[in-house]
């Protein structure tokens, strides 16, 4: 069983219950909330030397956690509220995880988060571990206009596939650290422009296919569109960490959304939504499928 | 900095916003929900060597974390609702998972919870590391009736202290995984005969000097009169793990919950809550002061 099964098999495992209208297998859950609002759940984590190197500034990787949730929350057409943390270190330093707190505080205040619990605790300890050891767990929460709500599951066929930014290289050009949410892109899309939108976390192939899947389509990218962060089309398609919408508009709203686009950022057409050619969702480019195809079975490196 | 320094500076440094009722220092934060309402939100985490030794069954271990998570419910006066998981696993056995999954969809089910959301990921692989390194991270999201909810600060002088159950020894005696988390009991104690509650995850002596502090006020235990697991007094202390109830109840309402207590385990009056004596919230045996002192000053073994 690989992780990616594992992940499938999850929906069949948990159970939706009580007020919960979305539960596992989007970006964020979504709960009743009022007539007109859901509130969203997310929770995500962040591993030393997995998420980010070892001599990274604690603030930063504090800064890193929330964004990776906000991104997730701008995915859903949200606005994040509240942030509670969890933290399991190994050898203890008060000092590092009191800049930790620090940084997270300070991104808190930025994007209007309150961080309002939480917990530490320490790792079985173990000489042979790097004493930097740590794993830090974050779960925002926020809320929705029902008429915004984006799903992964959203897109019809003939919609056009649209990104925010550049893709690729996220580690070694450090945007994985200093990558701005796209909360703004994501209120801006959401109802009006689009209601099927995902973050990419773990790469442009993996994401493009969970929409895909999720909406019961193929897609047909046009790789030579794919707006590359200087870097080469595998590590565009592939390396993830990017923490930039990519979504599905219809074609008629594309021009106006195209003459409205009010940030710096790119947005770019980068594929668009078919009909399923087989049983099962594809991603593919009509240039270059086999390429595609063997990169993606080539294995999913989930950070 | 020692690890309660640190958690006592967390106040000052995570501000409160939004419709935050109650932020960081009790068992759960409290969210402006409805006129009614608040939402109640709390996060725990299990790892393994620390938490659950590593022949639990992984059921077993799933069940404790969401338990430990939902005493922090029941110590508000509050009832659970979603669950969201994360995992951090070092060498990958997707059958372990599964179980962990399984086991607590189970417990769930039970308590009625949804888990709707969370993340799976790797620690940096490390073969020094025992390969079952695990830590899991539980968000739990609850309400609570606004005229219920119970606060570590609510306790007045005069109060006694109570508390359910028998402490001590959870570990070698495997309560710490097979405890029921006192929901039913916290429903009966809340807005009826307390507003001031803490679950004993701690230890007795750690969790009363926190309600101590918390309402401003002294505790005089009556040693003799904490009910043991078949235990010494000291690991009644100072173990922890226990997820009892501990509360503070009024003199002229103490008997008539003694009379009316429906459930089956013991409800016991262990103490006082007193004026402070000096500039600090202290706890203290009128017979045995010394010996408590030392127990406290020997150091604050987190789990």
């Amino acid at each position: 069983m690989n992780e990616l099964d594992l992940l499938k098999g999850l929906k069949d495992i948990f159970q939706i219950r009580n007020n919960v209208a979305l539960g596992i297998g989007d970006d964020c859950a979504a709960i009743e909330y009022d007539n007109k609002h859901l509130m969203l759940l997310a929770s995500d984590q962040l591993i030393s030397g997995v998420h980010f190197p070892d001599d990274t500034p604690p603030e930063k990787a504090a800064a890193k956690l929330l964004k990776r949730n906000l991104s997730d929350i701008a995915a859903m057409g949200g606005s994040p509220q509240h942030a509670l943390l969890n933290l399991a270190v190994n050898a203890y330093d008060g000092q590092w995880i009191r800049c930790f707190f620090q940084g997270l505080e300070a991104c808190a205040r930025e994007y209007n988060v309150c961080v309002c619990g939480g917990d530490l605790a320490s790792l079985k300890h173990n000489s042979n571990m790097n004493k930097n050891t740590l794993v830090a767990s974050l779960t925002i929460t926020g809320i929705v206009d029902k008429k915004n709500l984006c799903l992964r599951s959203a897109a019809r066929a003939g919609d056009l596939l649209c990104v925010t930014g550049t893709l690729g290289d996220s580690f070694s050009s450090g945007k994985h650290l200093d990558f701005t949410p796209r909360l703004s892109e994501g209120h801006f899309l959401a109802g009006t422009f689009t209601h099927c939108m995902i973050d990419i976390s773990d790469g442009l192939l993996l994401d493009a296919s969970r929409l895909a899947e999720a909406s019961n389509l193929d897609i047909e990218l046009s790789c030579a569109d794919i707006p590359l962060n200087n870097c080469t089309l595998a590590q565009a398609l592939g390396d993830g960490e990017d923490y930039e919408l990519l979504f599905a508009v219809s074609e008629e709203k594309f021009p106006v959304l195209k003459a409205q686009w009010p940030f710096d950022i790119p947005l770019s057409r980068i594929g668009v939504f078919h009909t399923k050619r087989g049983a099962e969702s594809c991603v593919y480019d009509a240039a270059d499928y086999k390429a595609l195809l063997d990169k993606f079975d080539g294995g999913y490196i989930h950070r």
